[in-house]
């Protein structure tokens, strides 16, 4: 297969087509990584999760990686790579319109998170929706593309 | 939806009878994640790479994290993680069985690492296969899976 670099505006085409990634963080030297939907906007991905041990990791240490693929067959694949910092958007006044923004990004793509669709049972017993709204801000992309190798024409 | 715990077999069945996985590490506070392919055998998934910046950030950190998934849809995935420690297989005489193993392991799933068929070509240049046997040693496991919620009866 021949493996081959995107373009910075290519990688960032991938992720505004796309809404699922995995998103690293770290505590001291463990990272964790999980699966998250979002939508990207402007040199951002917004999204939202309850709270829990990624949002504790984050805002301890904002430092994040995101990947989102697109894995057709071993040899031909997408992988967009985002190394970015976590920016949490907490509900008050001054990030209103930031909140409002992630909402309506979010909704444009899935009505998977709406509240009422969420209800969650855990351990027995039902996990209160508490959304923390977050964007990553993107400070470093690289995507790369593989494609089967054309023929063995030399 | 409903989300459930897998137990620690169902978790491990499923790492079995899956192949792709996000591989994160860190380096400092920084983590990275990429996709890799594994096999799962006896507490241990067993991979490949060639040299490059995850395995020198595992080299110098060995604990990593990987996620495994089977996303249908936003209410109806399985996702299951993985706390490990990465163990290289060097090509030395006393990990020659564990290599084997490694490379049995792999060729049962998928032939698309085989030497012959992995030539890259990046940023114009060929690149040479290196490769790197590595296994990561599974020492936490947690799987989730969502089911739609049935029906409203009280």
């Amino acid at each position: 297969m021949l493996i081959q670099e995107m373009t910075w505006q290519a990688s960032l085409d991938f992720l505004a087509r796309t809404q699922l990634g995995r998103l690293a963080c770290a505590q001291g030297a463990q990272p964790y990584v999980v699966p998250i939907y979002f939508s990207y906007n402007n040199d951002h991905l917004y999204t939202f999760s309850t709270v829990g041990q990624k949002i504790e990791w984050m805002r301890a240490n904002p430092l994040v990686c995101v990947e989102a693929d697109e894995v057709l067959s071993s040899e031909l694949w997408i992988s967009v790579i985002v190394f970015g910092r976590f920016q949490e958007l907490p509900d008050v006044p001054e990030w209103r319109s930031e909140r409002s923004l992630a909402h309506d990004l979010l909704q444009r793509k899935a009505m998977w998170w709406e509240p009422g669709y969420v209800r969650t049972i855990l351990h027995g017993t039902e996990r209160p929706l508490v959304p923390v709204f977050y964007r990553i801000h993107v400070t470093e992309i690289t995507g790369h593309r593989a494609i089967p190798e054309p023929g063995n024409a030399v």
